[in-house]
């Protein structure tokens, strides 16, 4: 079976090493030997730590007989869309890592691709298998809930600011001195990346339509030292997580920092690790742990699409031979979202002030489960007060939360973080 | 596709129950309607919680022409041998959960299947996808290493005993109250069901031939309080792990309690859940969590294989469509196992008696890295003596216990646990 490696950077080099160093096995295997024959650059000087044909011509690769599978590796989303969509109006296989491709142009390529093989693997969790477990391994199941920690540059942030006790900026600094974090970090740390993943795993379990801007998305940067200090004290970690979920028929999708109970297996994952939890009617909880970044991690599901594809194996691309009733489902509105919500307030020390909040809260239909006030330095008048809600509205959280901005007792903008437990 | 059900016990009135409540879903992932049409049972007079036809009749239903697939649960080792033999004769696909089958006859049967469809999944881990996910979704890899924990109910004993720090026969009693163990539960504790398991797994990943008698299997049975207060007190979990490595071109395989570096993922899976940690050449390590037993789970796993059927999928039944030399790989032998060892001793308290134990290990090869002697008991003249070695030979362990067990100062027999870090 000869591919066309389509951009031949970090995940790219390790494909093609890895196919060298393990070709027997992979062929034992797959029943056939793989062999990238050719890899598509940009720059045909920059030196690569591989050995095939280059060229910078992509033209000339796709017109080409003799590939029977093309590996897109090149990023960005609209010129791989139309790349692809070239490769399979000839019919072609595609293999692609590009979740913000697929985040975006899903059911236009499954219809596209048709009975061609297209494998996409690689584009959640790195070499975590999770599509196969979703789409294959759970099949039985309807799936009630899929939780993950799908980005680790923020996994890794917060895990350091809870062990380490650092700031946010700090954690930060260290995951880009490390590698972990992109000298512009905010695709990962603003929740982008989680999202896109997000509506990868949410086609597959519910069918569900829309793009990135159609969900809520959070991110990590405004997590404070106070945050960690409630965490730790009522037992919590604080997770960057990706849930979905359906909700009175409809597909509740989120993308934002949670407080996890520590009694959650997905609460255990630690550093740049990623990890998902998938809750099936017939199963119950199963999870999904492993490396969700880095070039052989990430080669590693997408050889293991191309091993599938040279044993022939049907898949529907998004978990469906029949796009029935199942895959119409529409989005839950923001302001629809119940749940338990940990909000943080800074107010004026003095009578009287809790009382007012209390009952505003109550006013706005927030019921009260946990109550901390921490002690006030001396040097300040302020002090903060963090409250844990019943299961609320987040409609009446965001209420709440704006009618408490504008009293005068309030310091800045009150923060809420939900729950998940 | 018409199925017949060869058994309808917990989990075949399960897979029954489920065909049917997600019956829309399920054909539209598998592109037709799955449909149990029989089911075959001993004692026809037994009230069963699902809704289908019955026969005691074998024979008639393996006659049948109009059945597609065959789901063996009826448990043994010969009798579902020789009735799966006549259906793969007939070119008729066989799902089973049975792993004693598959751990005495995997290799007959992938001969005897050929080509046609033969699933398995249901047999280790319940309705964790960990047969897919090793077969498929790794399959760019090299396995270094799997370390499994493969049976509930050991895993419940040792977590409660753990965490409530209850005795072995206390745990293991409040485990058949729960039914999280059989009245006879020997198959489970002393690790003969995670042994099956393991051989399993250890064939799709290394091609190991061999039968259950042929590996290094231990129990719980033997774990102690002072087991568990050394444990705590040096940051360990205690689990019954069942590993499969290579080590020196063999295949190293065992089944034993092991104490596990609480920094470890699988040191955090408690109570019946099953968990395996898949170490590759390209992923590094990847873990794969969920329900290890129970009718809705394993059914899971079973209706995974049948849409597999129903999609064409053409995946090698062990993983490997050429069976060249990579399934050729001896045992490595018990005695060179290599790993670290925690070593318990009673000794009579008086001087001199730590200097003989000491003398007598590094005779024997045994480097020490931790050692602790627990505060004597006002009343007994006896002391117990907690070690741990540096990595070591498992013979030359066992040397050191046999001569520690003939010396007058010590009282019983020693007793080891092997370490994984």
């Amino acid at each position: 079976m000869k591919i066309a490696i389509l951009g031949v950077g970090t995940v790219g080099t390790s494909v093609i090493n890895i196919l060298k160093k393990n070709r027997h096995m992979i062929a034992a295997r797959a029943g056939e030997h793989i062999e990238p024959v050719i890899g598509v650059v940009k720059d045909l000087k920059k030196p690569r730590e591989c050995d095939i044909e280059l060229t910078d011509d992509i033209d000339s690769v796709i017109d080409r007989d003799d590939i029977d599978v093309y590996v897109e590796l090149m990023g960005g989303i609209e010129e791989p869309y139309e790349i692809i969509s070239k490769i399979l109006d000839k019919k072609k296989a595609v293999v692609t890592a590009n979740k913000a491709l697929l985040a975006y142009h899903r059911y236009a390529l499954q219809e596209k691709a048709g009975d061609t093989s297209f494998g996409y693997e690689a584009s959640v969790g790195g070499g975590i298998p999770i599509i196969k477990a979703l789409r294959e391994g759970l099949s039985a199941n309807k799936i009630e809930k899929i939780v993950g920690i799908l980005n680790g540059t923020s996994n890794y942030i917060l895990t350091n600011m809870m062990q380490s006790g650092i700031k946010f900026e700090e954690a930060l600094k260290q995951a880009q001195d490390l590698g972990y974090a992109e000298a512009d970090p905010t695709f990962d740390i603003e929740g982008y990346d989680a999202a896109h993943k997000l509506l990868i795993l949410a086609s597959i379990a519910y069918g569900v339509h829309g793009n990135p801007e159609d969900i809520l998305i959070k991110g990590i940067e405004k997590i404070s030292s106070e945050d960690i200090f409630f965490a730790k004290e009522f037992d919590y970690e604080i997770k960057l997580l990706a849930i979905a979920k359906k909700t009175d028929n409809k597909a509740e999708l989120r993308v934002h920092p949670a407080l996890v109970s520590k009694e959650k297996m997905i609460s255990k994952v630690d550093g740049v690790m990623n990890a998902i939890s998938i809750y099936g009617d017939a199963l119950g909880e199963s999870m999904y742990y492993g490396a969700g970044a880095g070039g052989d991690a990430t080669a590693s599901s997408v050889i293991a699409d191309l091993v599938d594809i040279a044993r022939e194996n049907k898949n529907p691309m998004l978990g469906y031979k029949e796009l029935s009733e199942i895959q119409k489902i529409e989005l839950l509105p923001t302001s629809s979202i119940r749940t338990k919500y940990y909000l943080r307030v800074k107010v004026e020390d003095k009578v009287g002030v809790l009382a007012k909040i209390t009952n505003l809260m109550s006013d706005n239909k927030l019921s009260i489960d946990t109550f901390l006030q921490k002690p006030r330095n001396k040097n300040e008048n302020h002090t903060t007060l963090f409250f844990i809600t019943h299961t609320s509205l987040e409609a009446d959280v965001k209420r709440v939360m704006s009618l408490l901005e504008k009293e005068d007792f309030v310091d800045g903008r009150p923060f809420m973080i939900r729950i998940e437990d």
